[in-house]
């Protein structure tokens, strides 16, 4: 599985999933080819997945949100008789490395927890409407939905199937979901996660495992309904134009170099170190001069363009780049730029563009909070760590700050602003500020940084204000980030994951900061287990016809 | 490591702790034999610890509960020059299997909780002195006391170098106390996990990785004073007389059966099922008359008695029956006499004694809880699941109840009995009591079985509020359970251990949930992985001069 996986598709390159738009209400259909894996040795029966199909659906999402602001619900539906979706590909996952599995659920999660929240956040619901067996990775692309309809067909049924019959957890949020999203009696779940066939008709709705249980000739009925409640409760607007999501402007270099518009990545893989550079806006490139020019700018506007293409790095840097341990952030050009274009869609939320593009900033930061690598700020001169680029100073695992001018640096001293966009509007997954969460212990030092808004903040002051870990001048920076550098990327791997999953979320938790912290840690113990993926494991005799043989010692 | 861990002792055998009573004070001295490890092949230098030195610990602190109501406060110290503790010892972790070093992790941070509740809950402080390295484990242990006083002399430190050094966790609770319990601010705290040396001094008290920091001058001075303080603090009566927590009287079979005066346990090893039946009160057992009968009976009490021995029990299954999967739970004998006993213990909870006895029930059930077997509880004719023992039925996985009468039973219709103490007095680790946790989904259910208190309940009326997961009349009865056992007995156990661990606790999280929830997977993960575990890896190379050797790809 070494080829190159790229996260960028457009509708006109789908091959499992086809859409069709009605007015307020889009039909989303699943309708995996069997042919179309990501990778060779495998089929794709039965509507299951790998991460080839659920890139597709991460780009339906997203565009959903961006060139269709009419859409108020989407109902997701299977294009198979018989069968609403299998879950993930088991063959494909007996044969992948553990990277690959980890990696994989990992951004379906992240896929299912971003249309999970469309609802709520900007009014464009999710209906799974399900007819035929609804398993595993099924389900939980089902559980991930606003609302849950099932036929009562005497066959369908929703099942966690993963336990019995592949000695793996239900990881993509089933387990979580199950408990608390619908609340399932706990008892209930620990006899519905034990059962391959799954729960049908009424003991699916008694239990809360599904909304609506309805008789399949009045289904489609049902869900139009549904779909019409839902489009109702909606308070997006009806006139909406969406904005073309275009392609980005990107190279990646033989090196895995990465450059786009505004965002370069540099692979240093005998360091295995990667750095992320984050241009702010040009010096001519002032924020739009009102909503009609946000939405003529569309994709090229610099705080969207930028986030896609943060986006795209990361997802990149994770999947394609495993030996990379540390990746290091850097933000050059004008901080008061950057401020003024976050200010201007802060201050424009109501226009469903300007509030789009700041709810995709959040998800993009939460994707970078969930990247498994040691992440670190530089602060150097020339810095712009502004607003949303100051939030990856809070979202990294340490910062170092120069102080001071720098010998033969005539770029501008190091600053750090804060804007009001570092007090709200990007809630971590434990569903803190990065600010409240780094002065969990200390909640007073978040009004002393609100205080200092605008300003732009020298090493002297932003070290007592407690925004950086380290500040150095010319004369150390050279040695100390070197020094840490190299000594980061020496430590055991899985030893920085652990600490890093552990350390990054103090404080609250919240049904993602568990599917994430307690759920994939548990899946990923799993995943090493001789019972799931050993020669006799359950997941590599899956369709042998011969059971897994397990080691029966519990742990 | 096959031989059986017993997990009874007594201050007459400890070879690794010792005590000074001082009136309020205690000053409890860690002192290891370095050649008194449990198993062979290593010694305990450095004050390091295994499994059998933390078995003291737990004991000393249970005694300390019990048998010493007169202190308020207890000082933790090291009787070692230069060294007040190195942690868990790595030679012993590097040769232990994967079962043993799990276990070995949970009772450890089994024992962590319960003296750092003690103060809390009742009056009695820990205080840690620590003079000299302080590493990992070391640390760990002063991180769940409820003040950290280090001494500054120059070398004293306070360390958590496990991810340097062994590329394991702090899997001990460190990690989630530096966070949640400490609030070290997240840089800080990636900053202090990554040094091997620790830190020390100012830094120390300033990043609040400990309370005080004091010269070495002042030292005794300012330890003694602490105490004083929190003793001042503590409402514990200071003219109360302990009891005496005598031999449990037990005998263990070749086959695995442990008999105690009211808890019966048979293994069935090659059905993988251990049996656990408790007894309740006899006939002519009463609840004590008074509180001076009930300290008259003092150890032998029957809500006691039965604490103790059903928590030696689970800790004897745990460890010693490691194929056991699942646990089934039978209560057999008079309801109405357990509720009395319970109910007088309500009644009594101003005194000491009335209340250490609630409060170690507490600490049972959470033992429950958090045991990795799938737990199964029988409400036969003749049970006895009332208050304390009904919380049995809300801790298990699932529970299926007889419906009417069985024939040729001539015993009681199978009941089950609700009090005030499954309202309140025996909450779970997430800070919900069992019967809240069940109905997160439908709060409404908790007041209608509180409006059934005191009523024997039979399986209808069980089955309506939701009590029971099924009910089996005479006929099908023998069967379902069956076909479920062996079912159950043989899924994968790594599966149906990370699927009850997601399950079990559902809705808010605590600082407890959290290490044994999120840090405790990712440690096990870790502990799979050969960059600990494997042969070059860094647990195995410990000590032989030579680094781990690390697969570098992140996962």
């Amino acid at each position: 599985m070494a080829k190159v996986i790229d996260f960028q598709t457009d509708p006109s390159r789908y091959r499992h999933w086809k859409i069709r738009y009605e007015g307020a209400v889009a039909h989303l259909m699943m309708d995996v080819d069997e042919a179309g894996g990501l990778f060779e040795g495998y089929e794709l029966k039965l509507n299951s997945y790998d991460l080839g199909v659920d890139i597709e659906l991460a780009d339906i999402v997203q565009r959903m949100r961006f060139e269709h602001p009419e859409v108020k619900a989407v109902v997701l539906q299977s294009g198979k008789e018989r069968v609403f979706c299998a879950g993930a590909n088991i063959r494909m996952l007996g044969g992948a490395t553990h990277a690959h599995k980890v990696n994989f659920c990992k951004f379906t999660n992240e896929t299912r927890n971003t249309f999970e929240v469309a609802g709520a956040e900007s009014g464009q619901y999710y209906i799974a409407a399900v007819r035929g067996a609804c398993a595993g990775g099924g389900y939980e692309l089902a559980l991930a939905c606003d609302h849950i309809i099932l036929t009562d067909d005497g066959s369908s049924s929703v099942a966690l199937p993963e336990v019995p019959l592949l000695a793996v957890l239900p990881g993509t949020g089933g387990l979580t979901r199950v408990t608390d999203k619908r609340k399932v009696r706990r008892d209930h779940a620990d006899v519905f996660c034990s059962i391959e066939e799954g729960i049908k008709g009424k003991r699916a709705k008694d239990w809360n495992l599904v909304d609506d249980v309805v008789p399949n000739t009045k289904f489609d009925e049902l869900v139009a309904q549904r779909a019409r409640e839902f489009a109702a409760k909606s308070g997006r607007p009806a006139d909406a134009q969406g904005i073309a999501l275009t392609a980005l402007d990107r190279r990646i270099g033989e090196d895995g170099s990465l450059t786009y518009s505004s965002v370069e990545v540099e692979v240093d893989r005998a360091k295995r170190v990667g750095r992320v550079t984050v241009h702010g806006p040009k010096a001519d490139e002032a924020p739009p001069a009102d909503v009609a020019a946000l939405h003529g700018q569309g994709a090229s506007t610099w705080m969207l363009r930028v986030a896609r293409e943060l986006d795209d790095a990361i997802l990149h840097l994770r999947n394609n780049e495993l030996e990379v341990g540390v990746l290091v952030f850097r933000a050059q050009g004008d901080p008061a730029l950057v401020a003024a274009h976050e200010a201007f869609l802060l201050d424009s939320r109501s226009d469903w563009l300007a509030n789009e593009i700041l709810l995709y900033w959040k998800r993009v930061l939460k994707r970078v909070d969930l990247t498994s690598r040691s992440l670190v700020a530089l602060v150097e001169p020339g810095s712009c760590f502004a607003g949303p680029l100051a939030e990856l100073l809070f979202a990294v695992d340490r910062s170092y700050m120069a102080e001071g001018d720098f010998e033969g640096d005539n770029r501008p001293v190091a600053t750090i602003t804060l804007t009001a966009g570092n007090f709200g509007p990007y809630p971590m997954s434990n569903d803190l500020t990065r600010l409240q969460t780094r002065f969990l212990g200390e909640p007073g030092k978040v009004e002393e940084a609100r205080a200092r808004i605008g300003e732009p903040l020298e090493a002297f002051d932003a070290n007592e204000l407690g925004l950086v870990t380290f500040c150095f001048d010319d004369i150390d920076w050279e040695d100390e980030v070197r020094i840490f550098l190299e000594e980061r990327a020496s430590f055991s791997p899985d030893a920085m994951t652990g600490m890093e999953a552990n350390l990054r979320f103090p404080g609250p938790e919240t049904m993602e900061t568990r599917i994430f912290g307690r759920l994939t840690a548990w899946q990923n113990w799993i995943f090493q287990r001789p019972n799931a993926v050993g020669d006799t494991g359950a997941l590599k005799r899956y369709g042998t016809g011969v059971r897994g043989e397990y080691d029966m010692k519990r742990v």
